[in-house]
């Protein structure tokens, strides 16, 4: 099969075959196919689609590509959560220790993506000396000894995704239901897991603005992860707004701490909980989601999941005082604060605004070579809803000698929204998927 | 302007600056543009197509990535005649002597193209010493004294051109009204012509299969072509069944010269006298089509074309001889016929697959560096709506030592269709395009 049939094929429509996606992924994995033919591609398929079949055929071609990780001897499945990426999404460092000290063996994987905050690597690395590069073999025993791992994805998963995602990223061929599909799914599919909750998020500050759109991706994540054999469910949620009050990486886990310490903001606190709870479901460590949530729950409030978090960090090599002192965290004491700029009600506060405000500041990156600011960021003093004095602090910006403040607190302005009435609430949970066909 | 950027703005259907364009055809040309993200451009393209704006605008930027010719001091303007590329077209080796000899100046260039059979060059290289490489100042004095050149496109026209078609030929993106429309006029405005008639072909053995997508191919190119200052005239013809009755180099020679001597099929004929007499309207020669066509059959009549004609071979040290002695040419005596599958009426001779039996024989080639078999090619002994019996030939093969010769009997076999009633009679010349706003 050439290059160039396969791609006319996509290109005029038509449905590609299970050996022809085969080949390509082959050819994107060994080189043989040049990356002028692999982009064609990726733009026709932007443009076409890629059909249920498609989809899960480039999934398993992409997971076949490398290796597939297997655990033996667990009690429950394991169960890993991804979330396609908000502002001030902190939960995965709660409810990854709150599921673990429920029972349930939770190898969370995460990748180092480009974003406005960093992601859930460069949050832990505030931590010194936590480590994320674990192999294996030390994953299975932090799985026996802690229950849990937070690591990062090892060069041996789904090498393909790799390739596929550094051409995407500069042909403007990122933005594809299938495509976006095929490089989530095969990474969580190749960690060896049985079980998978997605976090899809809508609104200003996520990838998918409308509800609708989340709830297209979602519904082809789930179906392609229960094809594969991995018992998948996906909630939508808000990410209008920033969620907690916390955007950027030590801000973020003195937030996740303070959550796991029972004081948490209550959107930070309510959606952990919920995507803990699935993780146990998913598991098998509770039947129903009432049950898993009286779990976590008890877990939170008996302070289980906080010491299971501090046996993570310290498993992998972290210092665990900072769960007591948080100054062992890299921290700036240089802050602006933007405020209110007239009396009346907060209605907006843009997410996706606020996190390009914290990049600006240094906590987040453009490139996979700029290193992250651990300590800077944005806090959210007042949220949407809230009764305001003109001046009132909005968001306080932590800034390291002024580094791209002006453009931050420019960018915060454009986020403020005022108005004469209190906007009309926005559930955080949007929704569910499920796969219809999954067996508790 | 990142190439990223530009390549975005095109997938999300945007209309690109003319200053994006230039971007696009500077990177192309210099190589600072990867190959990856030209193609991924290009399949944008493909899918969201150009505006007329956009077309003239990546027109001009090809024309300029090369040299310009200027020609200065000829009676009138230099003119050209191009072709989509049909079967058994040899209507430029016939109306390029017509017109130089009524004066036309005709610095006719032509691409090396792949192809059923071979293009114009490989047709004039059957004629022993013709040669084709001719430099800007050969072709200059060529004008000067017998009015007319046959010469392929010069390294200088046009390089942007060349190695994006090297690219759309391997991405599946050559099928764009916009890209072959900036394709094929950017080298012709770069010969610095001053009129161009284009023969656009429609049908089973063109490009274009359809007479309204011929069309549409017809009006970008005129419209270009007159935004560029090129006076710019189509005609729409159809390519069901072959043109005349040889196919293939040495065979369409012959049948060339043939018809310089009066003696060619009539649809030969006709056509080459029309796009003759458009040349010399556009050309100025001649003020109105009635009286460059009564020019071009008195110049027909008078054996003044097949003079120039063997002018122009000597000129480009071709054996001149050959146009009274066609054993000068390259020959072969092995003739296989298929006969008429049945008695009847022959509805259809498909020129795709008569095209493809000529390639199969060696007549044409799919790949660059692959030699012509001049010798060789396919004989029209009957056309549609001839009453034929059982047996009757219909095509004759002429092969090398059965090189090719089985897939060619397949294929003609294919092409043959037979009826009990004659076919409604198609007329040659389907309909015509100009740009409305062009002076006389």
């Amino acid at each position: 099969m050439r290059a160039v049939d396969l791609i006319r094929a996509k290109r005029d429509g038509h449905a590609l075959s299970r050996e022809a996606i085969d080949a390509f992924v082959e050819g994107v994995t060994t080189g043989a196919w040049p990356d002028y033919q692999t982009s064609a591609l990726l733009m026709a398929i932007v443009w076409r689609g890629l059909s249920a079949d498609e989809t899960a055929w480039l999934t398993d071609a992409m997971v076949r590509s490398g290796a597939r990780i297997r655990y033996d001897g667990l009690a429950h499945r394991p169960v890993d959560k991804h979330s396609t990426g908000g502002v001030g999404d902190k939960t995965s460092l709660i409810l990854a220790p709150l599921a673990a000290a429920c029972g349930a063996p939770v190898p969370m994987m995460s990748g180092r993506a480009l974003g406005h905050t960093g992601g859930t690597l460069d949050k832990l690395e505030s931590i010194p000396g936590f480590r994320v590069d674990l192999d294996e073999a030390a994953i299975k025993r932090a799985l026996a000894t802690v229950g849990c791992a937070l690591v990062g994805q090892t060069g041996a998963i789904a090498p393909a995704d790799r390739r596929l995602y550094a051409l995407r990223d500069v042909t403007a061929t990122v933005e594809s239901v299938p495509l976006i599909t095929a490089s989530i799914m095969s990474k969580k599919i190749a960690e060896g897991i049985g079980g998978l909750v997605l976090d899809v998020k809508a609104g200003r500050g996520a990838f998918m603005k409308t509800e609708a759109e989340a709830r297209g991706l979602a519904s082809a994540l789930v179906a392609t992860g229960a094809r594969a054999g991995v018992r998948t469910e996906a909630i939508i949620t808000s990410m209008d707004a920033p969620l907690g009050r916390a955007v950027g990486n030590t801000l973020e886990v003195v937030e996740a701490v303070e959550t796991l310490k029972g004081r948490g903001p209550d959107d930070v606190t309510e959606l952990s909980v919920r995507l803990a709870a699935s993780l146990l479901t998913l598991a098998g460590v509770e039947p129903t989601p009432d049950a898993a949530e009286r779990r976590v729950r008890a877990a939170l409030a008996s302070g289980a999941g906080l010491e299971t978090f501090a046996r993570i960090v310290e498993n992998q090599g972290g210092d665990a005082r900072v769960v007591d002192d948080y100054a062992r965290l890299p921290q700036t004491a240089e802050a602006e604060t933007v405020g209110a700029p007239a009396d009346g009600y907060l209605v907006r506060l843009d997410a996706g605004l606020v996190g390009r405000a914290a990049m600006a500041l240094g906590a987040g990156r453009d490139r996979v070579d700029v290193a992250v600011d651990h300590a800077v960021g944005a806090l959210v003093r007042a949220r949407p809803g809230d009764r305001l004095c003109a001046g009132d602090p909005v968001v306080e910006l932590r800034h390291r000698a002024g580094r791209g403040l002006a453009e931050a607190v420019a960018l915060v302005r454009e986020a403020v929204g005022m108005g004469d009435r209190p906007p009309a609430p926005v559930p955080l949970v949007l929704g569910t998927v499920e796969a219809p066909d999954q067996q508790p």
